[in-house]
């Protein structure tokens, strides 16, 4: 399809496409003449993920083009692809290693990953440390600074829901026929059901707490 | 205690802390000469509340009030009191209304409130929608426009494991003593929780990637 179609198709104007395309999020059409490209339902499928990075999930251009990089490396496996772009998602400020909230922040995410039989994310696992784990320390450290529960037993129940919610990810994922498909959709999908998921919690704070505390 | 007292112990500098007495996010002290104030376990508290709202949370001093005003609000019971403070809480984009997309993710977002028996933020429950809807609404919208899967049925298990959450968030609640510390420490959780959620997520996500995925 041309240009336009591809406008058409996707809601993104032809300017914005023109941008992505000079900014290498999306990869060149196919020439057909000297002014001309042709494109195929793969930039379309691109860039539906693109807008999901971008408009919706608020992510810079920068840290964009390092998650679309990673889910083209064909030198990785599909395990390997879906690792390397999830981790190259923004994950907030980085934890304060000046701070011995931190530390000690560290030592209950690690003792949470002992409890949980993970490995991905662990310091001492088999793989370096997943930024998400950064990110996991960062929020307990503020917790604990502020005097808040977060022993790794206050976080259990919170990393079990997590488990079922990835079930339910990964189920999403493996609807989409081609590991090329299913890596895209898995990082869009994590993106774009982050709001979904903070929404239902406070539903449903708003439904428990009208169980425990309605009609006083 | 003084202000040096009350600043030493929270770990808030005395600029700060009369900056947020200016902009009335933490009541005055008990004035003991013309200079000089008097301020109790309830200001350290509140100063934690006010921390976890805008330094962690990022959420704007004029939210931050509006959430604090309706904590104090003793006309209202205790569900009342969190009901109206977690909707005080910034809740991203508005739906837009001009969108067809809009109108469908209402409907699925009321199927899926039916589905669930939830009706605290639902549009024709007994209270008006939720905030928290609102922000459910938009989450939708978007992925319907991309074309991701968000039917009802694909959405509850998301819902199911929110449930679960929000059972462990009010019993971390119900540690605290008074309906006082109960309100405060629901809505300080409820913000400073999300990063543990979300970053728990991505982890998990690692974990069932590798146990479905790992070692192609």
């Amino acid at each position: 399809m041309r240009l336009a179609e591809l406008s058409a198709r996707s809601g993104v104007s032809t300017a914005t496409i023109k941008y992505y395309l000079r900014e290498g999020l999306l990869h060149p059409g196919r020439r057909v003449t000297a002014t001309q490209a042709d494109y195929d339902e793969g930039h379309l499928r691109r860039l539906r993920l693109v807008r999901a990075l971008i408009q919706v999930g608020r992510i810079p251009v920068n840290s964009a083009r390092e998650v679309l990089a990673a889910l083209q490396d064909e030198r990785l496996d599909r395990n390997q692809r879906l690792g390397t772009a999830t981790w190259a998602l923004p994950h907030g400020p980085e934890p304060d290693e000046t701070d011995p909230a931190t530390e000690a922040a560290r030592r209950t995410a690690d003792e949470l990953m002992d409890r949980l039989g993970w490995c991905c994310g662990s310091t001492s696992g088999r793989t370096p440390a997943a930024p998400a784990h950064g990110m996991l320390v960062t929020a307990i450290a503020a917790l604990s600074r502020l005097g808040y529960p977060c022993a790794a037993e206050d976080l259990e129940p919170y990393a079990r829901a997590a488990e079922r919610i990835a079930v339910s990810d990964l189920d999403l994922v493996e609807r989409y026929g081609t590991p090329d498909e299913q890596v895209e959709a898995a990082v869009a999908l994590t993106v774009l059901y982050e709001p979904v998921l903070l929404s239902l919690r406070r539903l449903a704070e708003a439904e428990e707490s009208h169980r425990r505390f309605g009609g006083e």
